[in-house]
């Protein structure tokens, strides 16, 4: 099993947080979300843990809730200690309205738009992390309306490639997101930033990608961080007190993925950044991080109704489920490569090789291609793994298809937390 | 302008059907998409009179749903005498909650479920598009419980590639959808349904990809399907009454892209397939089409407002905007292409080369990469053209952004027919 909380039992079902998931299905109906409470709850401590063991108690472990959100993930984020990423007033929104502490919450984006700068602002959120200088004049401005003084970092560009998908990578010198060191454009944004009087420049914040195996990209994009720290002290007298290094630390989806041991990568991290702090003869700055799928990914399931078995005689197989790109669109974005089982049947061998097709009428609406399976038939239940990150957050009405439920599993038990959508929902706000 | 519905007003901004855009930002918000339903209208109305010119008044003109589809759009579609396809239970939903004639809707998708197949059944649709055996099946045995006999079509693989986006390209072989006429499966296909008592086996469709500009991947798949209705008619004596070629005659989405004159192409079509017909000695079939894209696509326009302008010198340029993936997707699905102006200067030059960036934290988030554009400051309007075809329909709340608003124009008058999404409205499902 690709994780620990994926069994066979007895009766050949597979089980999720030992929990059948033939009979959730039977209850809930499928396509459905399946939440692993408890692994999600584990994967916040140990994080949260290690972040304190590492970083001290003055760096707060985040959330980055793109990844996977809903009311009862703030309400778990919360309850386990962690501060939250948002990176829109839709997720402000939500973080609130189930009683977030605003000043844990750091508000991110690359395009915020003035309504949302306002609602952050009025929310008392701990930090913007301001992306441009058009949006460092707006919140300057705000703040000021509302005689107050904001904490913000400013999002920066190190210009590293953290060798992974195109679309996920971020910290490379030409992205959308943030200010390039290397063109000394951050340079002047820091100084614009340190010109603004209502606004408190705790620190910088970069993030460089997903899916990351390997801590150098961490510790290059640090050593450039701390560099541009350490001009930024010798050139404008000031230090940043917070350095955040963002998230992306890779998780396993197939056999090939590693697993990360967030211990030892942490650790190592930490050494790295105690080395290039002392190199550069500066205060000790808190380092923040942010993760998101590293947090929930492999706390997610995904369970679908086989409905149709297809070979094309010498060309390909297909097994065709009653979900697939609104509720997943990742392979159709990204070609990400997914692991799933015969749920009905756990026990059996994977002697088949099959792509997995949506139901949509589209031809890249796939969970993958080629892959090896164990035999499906019309009616068996198939959970697709690692589902948590990116599934949801990202589900479409393509094809009025309704977004699944989610129910999330402890042990046996189980608790619908996200009701499924009808066709009256879809078409509630068309007139 | 790269379609006539859009012009330059002597304010410089921007005008679709002869409506001002920026005073419709204005008025409600952004991002916004509109609908030109004059254009919408003209282009039922050339789709039916070429049907009915070349296919006679046998051929129902169909509209493929799934590229625009709310309840606005199935009364629009009702009103200029289309049938329409649909491909799930939540597009059939919407289209009988405005009373759109049963009878005219075909029921499509590579995996029905079995709650869809009874749903259609009871709304007594105009037929099923049967994409496998198990679902031919399924049918047969639910329609011997209501009594009836279901009219059906059988989807068929004519192995045709029309060399477009392999994510689009529906006609070969190696296909998820329908059965492989080249493998010997489709024949066994038609044996099998003629055998069931409970359906009436009207005919064959094929659907063979999107975006093509050429009369022939049409009528190489018209010559595959006749030689296997030439084969059925020879082996089993039985004649097919209705050929459905499905869709996919190109848009126009940027200067490069030709325009399409669908009399033109439509009549080559109809020359090839006389020639066809009496080559094979056939009975005349009545052939249908099916056009989702053809329909709506330049119809459709997206206004956004521009946050900030971001030059990364020597590297790159991005014009950020308050939308993006979550209302358009097909740039990150697709590498898709499309045109951009800005709205509230329309008369400015095309000087610059930028890319647009989406709002979204995501790299892989824009609406195109060093396009040639005009100037753009923040507070601009921006409109995207050429976006009524899967853009809406495709939508997700990815980073929890609401869907935007849909206003339909028609010569100046402007008149909400979608409802902007709130923050509540995402978590209503939520618990």
């Amino acid at each position: 099993m690709i994780h620990s909380n994926i069994s066979v039992l007895e009766n050949g079902h597979i089980a999720f947080s030992n929990t059948d998931v033939v009979e959730l299905a039977n209850k809930f109906g499928t396509p459905l979300y399946l939440l692993d409470e408890k692994r999600f709850r584990e994967n916040c401590k140990t994080y949260r843990n290690t972040v304190e063991k590492y970083f001290g108690s003055e760096s707060i472990p985040l959330y980055a809730s793109k990844a996977l959100c809903c009311k009862e993930i703030y309400r778990i984020v919360s309850q386990e200690g962690l501060g939250t990423d948002v990176v829109s007033g839709g997720e402000l929104y939500t973080a609130l309205s189930v009683g977030f502490p605003s000043e844990k919450i750091y508000f991110h984006g690359n395009n915020k738009t003035e309504e949302e700068i306002i609602y952050g602002l009025n929310s008392n959120i701990g930090a913007f992390v301001v992306d441009n200088f058009e949006e460092l004049a707006f919140i300057n401005e705000q703040a000021g309306k509302l005689n107050k003084v904001q904490n913000i970092l400013l999002r920066l560009s190190p210009g590293i490639d953290p060798h992974t998908h195109r679309a996920v990578v971020t910290g490379n010198v030409d992205s959308k997101f943030g200010v390039a060191i290397e063109t000394g454009q951050a340079f002047k944004f820091v100084e614009k930033a340190l010109e603004c009087k209502n606004v408190n420049l705790e620190g910088i914040h970069c993030h460089i990608g997903s899916q990351i195996f390997d801590k150098y990209p961490f510790t290059d994009a640090a050593s450039i961080m701390l560099d541009f720290a350490s001009d930024i002290k010798n050139k404008l007298g000031f230090a940043f007190r917070k350095i955040n290094l963002g998230g992306g630390i890779g998780v396993r989806y197939v056999e090939n993925d590693p697993q990360m041991d967030i211990d030892s990568i942490m650790g190592e991290i930490k050494n790295e950044l105690d080395k290039l702090v002392l190199e550069r003869d500066l205060e000790q700055p808190i380092f923040l991080f942010e993760m998101g799928r590293f947090i929930c990914a492999d706390a997610g399931m995904t369970l679908y109704t086989v409905g149709s078995v297809k070979e094309i005689e010498g060309y390909k197989k297909y097994v065709c489920i009653d979900g697939g790109m609104p509720d997943n669109p990742r392979y159709a974005l990204y070609g990400s490569k997914y692991t799933a089982y015969n749920a009905t049947h756990g026990d059996r061998e994977f002697d088949i090789v099959a792509s997995i097709a949506g139901r949509c009428c589209e031809s890249g609406d796939l969970i993958g291609e080629d892959m090896n399976l164990q035999r499906f038939d019309r009616g068996d239940i198939m959970a697709v793994a690692v589902t948590g990150a990116y599934n949801y957050s990202m589900s479409s009405n393509y094809n009025r298809i309704p977004k699944p439920a989610m129910v999330s599993v402890n042990n046996g038990e189980a608790k619908l937390i996200i009701k499924r959508q009808s066709y009256e929902d879809i078409l509630a706000n068309e007139i």
